[in-house]
């Protein structure tokens, strides 16, 4: 750890260091799609990012309805599935966003230097407004702007998030730009866009041409880290494939499920998709799906049962996000120092 | 000084204090409307309110286009006015809104229960939006969110604000009741709006049929309360009248400016308008604009001396800040922690 990347006595200037920042959302069920997608991209990001920067977003999770009794809950389950995979609390920063308030004091600053009209034209808010039966809350408008504060408070250069964010990418780079020009100093760091490069598209099992989803996909088709090995099995047993004969264990258009299938095969084997397919040549449909179970289930057992050890005792599991806070809150909070001092704020 | 309006040992249900809130501009030009419609009644707030809090707004101020470098300046100025006229930082709790973050941190929070579409047809806010030549911000449409959540943290019973500010009040009082009901509990107390009865119609002395005003009233007609005495008297003695014949001295619906020296006079000598009639029964016009003004400049000169001297001393300034942010923090974490409590963030 140099000291650069501890905060306090960083120079914002300093673009030596690669600070990666990522918002994950405070959800308990996480899928095989999660895992593959994002979170075993966390756990490589430790040894890129310095430091790599770990967001359970629970101050982003009430702009739509939801349980309080649960959230808290969720943060848990979430903090424990993530260190269960990897993560590990003394090589990245992995904390509660709403431990740090200065997430919400930068919202509403940068609130200042957000165009109004682009909140409303985002697609993310459009299409979740339009979905809410109860309250369109403010919070769902503003929701871009606090994600801008949780980025652009880390100073993270580099932000690895999916196409679908893209446009709210866009708009924290618009307001960190907007905000150094209005003010006259690089006070904020433009972050870049990384779309990460695998695993972002495992499928539903049993609905393969969609994304795996704990929100909307089959629940058959929907294979969760913490699945019993025995229930893994039986999803992957009962995959839809196709009707291709003879059946062939390719990739290929029109075989969106045994392409699924060979994919998360070479993930969790560490190999090509083609390495599958040489592999499995001869099989049938039937042996390669136990295989693909089998193996899945055995992949996932460790995680599962670190799991359980962590979940068991909350108090750990508060006293390390606690920590990961207070490491959180000497990055962020010369951020927010500068940030009010261009703004012609008092100094305490 | 009762344990209850310590904030940190007191029940949130306790209803036997009576604790008033106002938010003020920062500001520096405060003009003879200001002073007898607003700083006056902090003043008197003071012995009312258990305890009375006075709330410098600069994080509002923000929401439009602004001058960085001013704005701690107008902050200053408008602590050492407010001073000067006699709040008492030992009586009340004076200090400057950005110095609590937890503010912005009860703004994000409040902005999940505050409905979307209220705060777009908020009639300040389209007003200030259709005036705004650069950037209409998001911080603009969320204003009365912040100002929700200004209120809500000291669980104010009362909000002494003109009636241009119901509807934000009204918002206020809706958040404070969804919230409550939403997470089942009682943790917001519900403002009761107070609209001041004095002093809130002191009009141009150019154009007595508009109100007072730094922004958009006339330079001639509007005293401000810093301004030299010989400015005063000259502003008064050029002040608009009326062609009645004969020149009479009393209130009337075609006789504005007369009405308005009349009521600032009766204000200033702390006697009726109808004393004042009596006492001028006699006089001509140009006489007692002479004398208004003459009583005006003496009835604010002290005020000037003192605002002069404190002034002077920007670390006494700061320091009496910064111990006014510590009473108010001492009130608003125990609120903002409930708040958190009830919707089910983490204890830290």
């Amino acid at each position: 750890m140099t000291a650069a990347h501890k905060g306090v006595s960083a120079s914002y200037a300093d673009q030596l260091v690669m600070r990666i920042f990522s918002g994950i959302q405070p959800t308990g069920r996480k899928h095989l799609g999660n895992y593959i997608g994002a979170i075993t991209q966390y756990v490589a990001g430790q040894d890129r990012g310095d430091p790599a920067i770990y967001c359970i977003v629970d101050l982003h999770a009430i702009s739509v309805p939801y349980d309080p009794a649960e959230l808290r809950e969720r943060v848990l389950d979430t903090t424990a599935i993530l260190v269960a995979a990897g993560l590990d609390p003394d090589r990245c920063v992995l904390f509660r966003q709403s431990d740090v308030p200065e997430h919400s004091e930068l919202q509403w600053l940068l609130s200042s230097v957000t165009e109004l009209g682009r909140l409303n034209r985002m697609h993310q808010f459009r299409d979740k407004s339009v979905a809410q039966r109860e309250l369109v809350s403010a919070a769902l408008l503003m929701y871009p702007v606090l994600q801008a504060a949780d980025v652009l408070a880390y100073r993270a250069h580099e932000v690895p998030v999916g196409e679908d964010q893209r446009e709210h990418l866009e708009l924290m780079r618009d307001v960190a730009v907007r905000f150094n020009a209005r003010f006259g100093e690089e006070v904020l760091v433009v972050p870049e866009h990384r779309i990460p490069e695998v695993g972002a598209r495992v499928r539903d099992l049993q609905e393969p041409d969609r994304k795996m989803s704990t929100t909307g996909g089959s629940v058959q088709g929907t294979v969760l880290v913490l699945d019993e090995p025995k229930t893994i099995e039986k999803k992957f047993k009962r995959a839809v494939t196709d009707s291709e004969d003879p059946p062939t264990i390719r990739r290929g258009p029109d075989k969106a499920g045994i392409t699924n299938l060979i994919e998360i095969l070479a993930t969790v084997r560490g190999v090509t998709p083609d390495a599958i397919e040489q592999d499995f040549a001869d099989a049938r449909y039937g042996d390669f799906k136990v295989a693909v179970g089998t193996e899945v289930a055995e992949w996932l057992a460790p995680v599962r049962e670190r799991y359980d050890e962590l979940r068991g005792d909350e108090a750990a599991l508060e006293a390390m996000l606690a920590a990961g806070a207070e490491k959180a809150r000497a990055m962020a909070a010369p951020t927010v120092a500068d940030v009010r001092r261009v703004m012609g704020f008092g100094g305490s």
